[in-house]
């Protein structure tokens, strides 16, 4: 097998940026100034508060937030996320939460909030087997709602919202697992915004909140401390003792984001041209690759399949020869993604490109 | 500065063998095998479904521990665990849960479980400072508990227990983040027994719990997926997404306790001699070195303080001119500490007595 790192089109974890590969394959042996290996260095360090403190402002700059906002870095993921979200906010409510029910993962979010508190799903994609997002006509949010919840791209299926939904009086809260820092957002528009790092900005086992002040001012809740976001703000993320690799693996991508990329706007041009030349290769293959979603495709996760289920086992050996991994589809549905994130560079796609273009030309009946 | 991994007294995160950080450096690039970086494998890839089977093997196999156990590996430390414990065998229940307030840590336990039900503390060591443990005839266990919980070290004191406490009639529940693995024990006796990596066995960011069928048969709480042992049991650990890296870190550490130490027998003649050459230079230091605990002294966690607060900032200083790092107390408590958990080599320990002689005959009023 020849892999390569710079062709990893995983769903998650992925790819990370070379760069910060190489500093943490050197920094597990040593971090300069403190001297010691990453793995050994104190939570409660000097150096850790340093850590935390600028990996809070690198994402208030990246996502142009005011100080109304915290940034918290929590252990869990996504999936504590869909639990801690309705624990402060619908537990003992009457009015429901309204949910949109998008694809495989707001499938997950929903029944978590349903456990605490009253749910309405206000759209489902389920009838059209999620290959489209909702129109704003097929939308009507109500102002007694807690808050509205919605997934902003969907992973497993495709499909990534281009605006923002919701109305202003009533929180808005989204999950940015897949899409989150790969483009620039109205982000003050959101309540709460979490993003676990295993697509975009780090490795797995960690999670970035930003929640408004306001949102939590009046929560009472009896949670224990690692499900409180008030404790953990209070804490800096360092209630108990976080897991200081990925953090500080996330620090040096969010660094590389804004000094080696440039930002969100620039991220973002890259992130384009990236998929446009995947949904390029499907549109102009006619009807060879076939696109998953109908509308609403997501700039991250190119959702495509073939003809047949061997011509896809074909297609996927094929590509693990010429070095590429994590093309196949997600294990629910099937077929085959790219997942284009962030540290995924426009040259790697542009082999995928290529490799795509090629398989379709040699698999041609004569 | 001139620290070195070797000479990391940290009460964790903390040392890690060299022999792991090393293949974990290389393997930030490259996995062989895969080919990619640990950071960027699939969490629902072969390879990781094999570190999770072999991890929970190694850890059955250094426990003695029968199929009637399960092994998990889940986010949230420690803390997540004071929690899930009560939510899962607590709430609703009538007679108490037992408690032994130790020390800091059972602390931070006992008003966790008071969230989800009744707990009576059966005994406190707070009269006395937690200078010392309980005998066993300052203990008397009820039948009626639905579990008796406590923790086998108390890090932050420096006390340990080396015996088993309880009834054979109630499950027992020990948190044993500070000394897992690092001694053989009848683990069996145990229902729950539960870990945090960042002492023992691996990074933070990742915790060992392991669990027998019967305690959890007949529970039926309406928990959140990733707070309900038995989901997790299900999705073998890989619910959500794990934290692949830590998991990692902690498998290459079983391998080395098994291949390269021996087992936990051998692990422990080497935690025992590392333990008494220390509290030799203390006991011997005719009350320059003061340890702190009265009875019951922790292997792992050598607590101990100096006549004043510029003795000891000037022995901090002088230790780390001399490459030690990690030997403040806990903030808590303050003083000093010496953390000696497995991956601290009985070489850096012999340094450290060394060190510590010296440091006492400089400081020697002439």
């Amino acid at each position: 097998m020849t892999l390569q790192n710079k062709l990893n089109f995983s769903g998650g974890p992925g790819a990370l940026p070379e760069k910060v590969l190489v500093q943490l394959s050197e920094e597990i042996i040593n971090v300069p100034g403190p001297g010691l290996s990453i793995l050994g260095i104190s939570h409660r360090s000097e150096w850790f508060a340093e850590v935390i403190a600028e990996l809070e402002n690198n994402i208030r700059t990246l996502m142009g937030l005011s100080d109304a906002y915290h940034v918290l870095l929590l252990q869990g993921g996504a999936t504590q996320q869909f639990s801690m979200v309705p624990m402060t906010l619908l537990r003992g409510q009457n009015s429901p939460a309204e949910y949109l029910h998008t694809g495989y993962w707001s499938g997950k979010a929903i029944p978590e909030a349903r456990l605490e508190g009253p749910v309405r799903v206000i759209w489902s994609g389920s009838e059209n087997n999620f290959n489209r997002l909702p129109s704003d006509d097929e939308l009507c949010f109500s102002p007694d709602a807690p808050y509205i919840h919605y997934i902003s791209n969907e992973t497993v299926e495709g499909l990534q919202f281009q605006r923002i939904l919701g109305r202003n009086d009533v929180p808005r809260i989204c999950d940015m697992s897949s899409d989150f820092l790969s483009k620039p957002c109205e982000f003050e528009r959101f309540s709460l915004i979490y993003a676990h790092a295993q697509k975009n900005i780090g490795p797995a086992g960690i999670t970035v909140i930003v929640i408004r002040n306001d949102l939590i001012e009046h929560t009472t809740g009896n949670l224990p401390g690692f499900l409180d976001y008030k404790t953990q703000i209070k804490a800096h993320s360092n209630f108990n003792t976080p897991p200081v690799f990925a953090i500080y693996a996330v620090l040096l991508v969010s660094r590389w984001l804004i000094n080696d990329i440039g930002g969100l706007e620039n991220m973002a041009a890259i992130n384009n041209r990236k998929a446009e030349l995947l949904y390029r290769v499907i549109d102009e293959s006619d009807g060879f690759y076939r696109g998953r979603a109908a509308a609403d495709r997501s700039l991250m996760n190119v959702v495509f399949k073939l003809s047949s289920a061997e011509l896809e086992a074909g297609f996927l050996s094929r590509a693990q020869a010429a070095g590429f991994s994590g093309l196949a589809g997600h294990r629910a549905i099937g077929g085959l993604r790219a997942s284009i994130y962030n540290a995924v560079t426009l040259e790697a796609v542009e082999e995928l490109a290529g490799f795509m273009d090629e398989f379709r030309r040699r698999s041609k009946p004569n």
